[in-house]
């Protein structure tokens, strides 16, 4: 029977009186920021009153079980125990290390909390994360010379100049740099300054931030810090639900290049959680496979502690997310086992360059796992299958996995032996090897098409596969390669 | 834990409790419709009754408080005071200046409902909405000469003819145009003739309408009168939830061409909304921030009255979309300052053209809002940011928005230095300037990459600025159309 | 008001008593699986204890009225009758029919359940099923040889041979086929031997299963029978709610080649299923227009049984999910009448083709349904549509539809003269019609963008209509092939 506005204001009415229960005590400083905040920014303040965080102190999550502790610390300093984490228990802590500090009505306030705020009371999670790629996400496109080259193609504007309406390429502005590859991989935020702002209570004196907002995973911070929380836990209610359901994940991760949300979603795992994901239990630590929830989403699989129903431990939560998966499906160009460290930019491939694999498939083994922790790894990701799957179902899908993965390559590498024919030829200029029309047709064998098959036999997205960038795509784009090549008409 | 079917039949048995609460009465003319239409359409009907219109009379909606009020008018007639707004309270509203009116067992109906008749409860509404873009879609896409090429182009059949395969391409059908750019734009709905039908309950005469069904914004009704509630606001349920989620813009903003649905889900208020959104109240009047909604959907931002928790208004509701916005992004070809009226086929620009720029991007500065109504809109706007956000936040969000759409705009002119080039050299014809390939690479410039960079710089969303027909495709589409020019290979 | 976490508490609370209600008794053999199997797979387990077949015994099911069933035998064997339909009662079925059977712990299992076994409880759905196309989806492509040339053009690993960079096809491999075509077609499982498994319970020996696992439609099993029930219905909750909703149909009926699922979001039924589909009680037998949904979802439409809210029958329940329409949108390469059959593959069009129509558009009328079918259809359609809108507005809807079919097809027929120009002049060899540039282009036009004009036009979507693989695609790309042509630069 379909539900009528009347049962909405019921629940609604049973949701006021939860509210209505008591919160955690709040400390003078966060209460004199409340009593401006609460007006200027009511969205925000309110926010946080619906979080964890304004209802549970430090002393209360410590005296929970183990396997429910969301907060990893043993203990925390004694002015933060007994009160909710409010405005200033984070935006007060390490003020000496942060440059965007200012004095704001009496207090010391950081514009920006960061991971080694957090770490305060979260220390496991933070490390694991400084371990991970997403960690080291701007310096691992920053720093790299042949990714910034493709920032550059990708992003620069280009001026049409002359008779013969030559194309001059610009390099990418900060700006247009910061609205597309480093919104997902962060941007260096610095202060470069103070500036006065008249405010409804007198004339304030604010830090001036490059390259704020953002919330890219990789962001470094003005303490010197690397990365962010916020991506996956948003200001400032640090939902547990958001963090578990794949939307959040699919900001990023998503097509034409990184279609891991896009095949999650076609996926009989994401056909689960679309249909009958608003049951689940999106709270539980730990999150209990068929009882909390009954497929899983990017989380489950990828980072989260999983349980049997009656408690029993699955696998470790972990916030480093590549931890359990081995091979690495994203393909430059081709796939490879995972780095050994988060900060990938300092590979050299028997190439001399800067990634894991040459173009032609050599794997720069130094710097990637060996066979012995890929096989750990897979065990590890075995186990979370093993919830809801027989081994040998298990076994049947990451055979099938592996082969897609190579006929993917196959497919880069012969895009690869056509666009170094352009080369040879003189058809294109390598110096930049990602900026013509040729070049670009290679960037999206592998960057689109054979990601999309990849992504799409890790998770079980048949049109993925096919006809939405996959083999339809992959083989087409020999074909106009080749005419191009050939002069063929076109 | 996972909720099973039980709970979902307890959820149930409470529905049903709630919808045999007494119903405001109806008035027997609505009584004579809903005793063969609850039969004939019960689907139809059943929606009506769930709907605030079937539970309230005008005269329990006059005694709300101003700040909760759904309804505009002052009074409405005596005979809509004490009845539910049933069928015949609308259907049978201004007879005599509908075409569409015909006598139907004793009583004289229409077959549309117009603006016009909802007027006589809600005169605010339709009147901000009778002056928007919205309201004058039919004809500033059937009027301006311009963009019927456009259509022409895109909708007209094209034949191969003779024995060099020439392409014919006749005009856009009629029916082709209402089920393409006018299903959104709406058409132009006209009493054709009548015909008699048989039924159930003997034979019926009806009147012919063309072009319809169609629920098209800016349809043209049989009442002279223009526009359409039921796109937003849909049969016959006339819920707020309904036309307060995104999916309803999403009908019709959406990628290619306008992606604000596509970038608003995978920004950050998207992923929010997506991922707790069920906890929303979407009933409220106003629209609390905070308190009844976590992160903005486009109504919020766009045309919801929004307070703050405590009943404070931030700002008031407005049914013409465009009232918070000053820059438009959508690029024809570039983007400009908002046109003064909703009626753009007006517009005449430096070229004689009715555009409101020139292909080389001057302005028809005197169509467009002055710099004055610019800030004054901006300053609206950022009302909306300031329930959550900070000033400097919300400034170096507006800053980086202006960088994206300025470099945006670069590329759009790059495009055309070369599509002006191919008409030069007579390599294209001008004649129909979006009908050749060369041509149609130009327009996907404007028309789908560069408004993808502008509006996931206005929201938040970094694969449509990147690589999901973002940059990527920008600068590729330069190269592709610089190589058809110099004919190197393609 | 924001419903925060103690409400989702609270809302747990309430489903952990329902849990708690008594489940249907469990024979013998079904609480030895659950003894070893809630351990090794504890997701699965749960997700059937939450599942109808573990709270009703047959015996229960068969006790309900008729209109209520959804059970369609009138008995089952007695041993069935009293207890739950667990574990072994469907993986214990006819053990004689399936080649996969084999002894583990004292009982003979099945790996696969089939729909012969689903039969047991289940026979009007399963032979509705067998007849139709998706029983066959298998043999269609697999035993049509023209389709089987297509998925070696796209599937088929390419390689780049010579001086001259000779593209080189080789035959899509079991591998690429599993994961692509055949994972929504279906693969044909067999025992391809046993082997021996170290378990926690000590060794034991399994069935070895080719192209496993695998949930096509139209999956070959190891017991001969064709099809999968669990595509829809998937392990092990059997979910109506996953069932009525679209994302199950839409893993396989989506972008780009059968754009179902996307012109069904984009249309007003999908803007209200998404805005306030949380409402629908999903799980009523039979499901009644109004009362329990506001607007349909595919299944509505093509396949659920439906009544009028006070239990009249509307239309009744099919597992033939074409039972209901009567064009067959999909082009090969044009629309044309539904096949007679599901078994397509055994068709032969005037040009000895295993086509449903010529490449000229002629149908192979002997196979296709004829008038007086198609008419009976179209009528009991109309009846779904009836539920919610009046005849003329069906009858407008169809006839716009009509109209859109006819043009999309004739811009087929356009792309088909140039490919056959292409193919007279030998600029491109008909040997594998799918294989090269040109001819991939003609592909696109009738797989993508005519079926996204039809199918928009079919359901309301205005944008597939339009700039999402639309009109503006139908008509480009013919320029882009005449372009080719011609040798116009590109």
């Amino acid at each position: 029977m379909v539900r009528t506005w009347p049962i909405a204001i019921a629940l609604n009415l049973i949701a006021a009186a939860a509210i209505a229960e008591p919160a955690a005590p709040v400390s003078d400083a966060t209460q004199e920021c409340l009593d401006c905040h609460s007006d200027a920014q009511p969205g925000l303040v309110h926010d946080w009153k619906t979080s964890r965080h304004a209802r549970t102190t430090p002393a209360q999550a410590l005296g929970r079980p183990d396997a429910e502790r969301r907060m990893s610390a043993a203990q925390v300093p004694d002015a933060l125990r007994g009160v909710a984490v409010g405005c200033f228990e984070c935006h007060g802590l390490n003020p000496k290390a942060h440059k965007d500090n200012f004095e704001h009505n009496g207090y010391r306030i950081n514009v920006v909390v960061s991971p080694a705020d957090c770490r305060t009371c979260h220390p496991t999670e933070v490390d694991q994360y400084s371990g991970s790629k997403k960690a080291h996400a701007w310096g691992n496109l920053a720093l790299n010379p042949v990714y910034s080259m493709l920032v550059d193609a990708v992003d620069g504007v280009i001026e049409v100049r002359g008779r013969k309406q030559r194309l001059a390429q610009k390099p990418a502005s900060q700006a247009s740099r910061a609205q597309t590859c480093f919104a997902c991989h962060g941007t260096k935020v610095e202060v470069t300054g103070t500036r006065k702002v008249d405010t409804d209570d007198g004339e304030m004196t604010f830090p001036i931030l490059s390259n704020w907002p953002n919330q890219g995973v990789g962001r470094i911070n003005p303490d010197g810090s690397r990365g962010a929380c916020t991506p996956c836990h948003p200001r400032h209610g640090f939902s547990l639900e958001v963090a578990r359901k794949p939307h959040t994940c699919g900001q990023c991760h998503l097509e034409p290049d990184v279609p891991a949300y896009n095949v999650f979603l076609e996926s009989k795992h994401g056909n689960i959680y679309e249909s009958v994901g608003h049951g689940y239990d999106w709270d539980h630590v730990p999150w209990r496979v068929g009882l909390d929830f009954r497929a899983p989403t990017c989380a489950a699989c990828h980072m989260a502690g999983l349980a049997k129903p009656d408690g029993e431990a699955i696998v470790a939560r972990s916030h480093d997310f590549g931890a359990r998966i081995w091979v690495r499906l994203f393909g430059l160009v081709v796939s490879h086992p995972q780095p050994k460290t988060g900060q990938t930019h300092i590979i050299k491939n028997a190439d001399g360059l800067p990634l894991p694999a040459t173009f032609a498939g050599k794997p720069a083994a130094g710097f990637l796992i060996d066979d012995a922790e890929q096989a750990s790894r897979k065990a590890e990701m075995s186990k979370v299958c093993a919830g809801c799957h027989t081994g040998r179902w298990v076994e049947g899908h990451f055979a099938a996995m592996d082969a897609a993965i190579a006929e993917a390559d196959q497919m880069v590498h012969a895009a690869t032996a056509l666009v170094a024919a352009a080369w040879k030829r003189k058809r294109a200029d390598k110096g930049n090897p990602f900026d013509e029309w040729i070049e670009r047709q290679w960037v999206r064998q592998w960057l689109f098409y054979a990601n999309s098959v990849r992504y799409a036999a890790a998770m079980g997205g048949p049109d993925y596969a096919t006809f939405k960038n996959g083999w339809f795509y992959l083989s087409e784009n020999l074909h106009k390669m080749r005419d191009w090549l050939s002069k063929k008409g076109r």
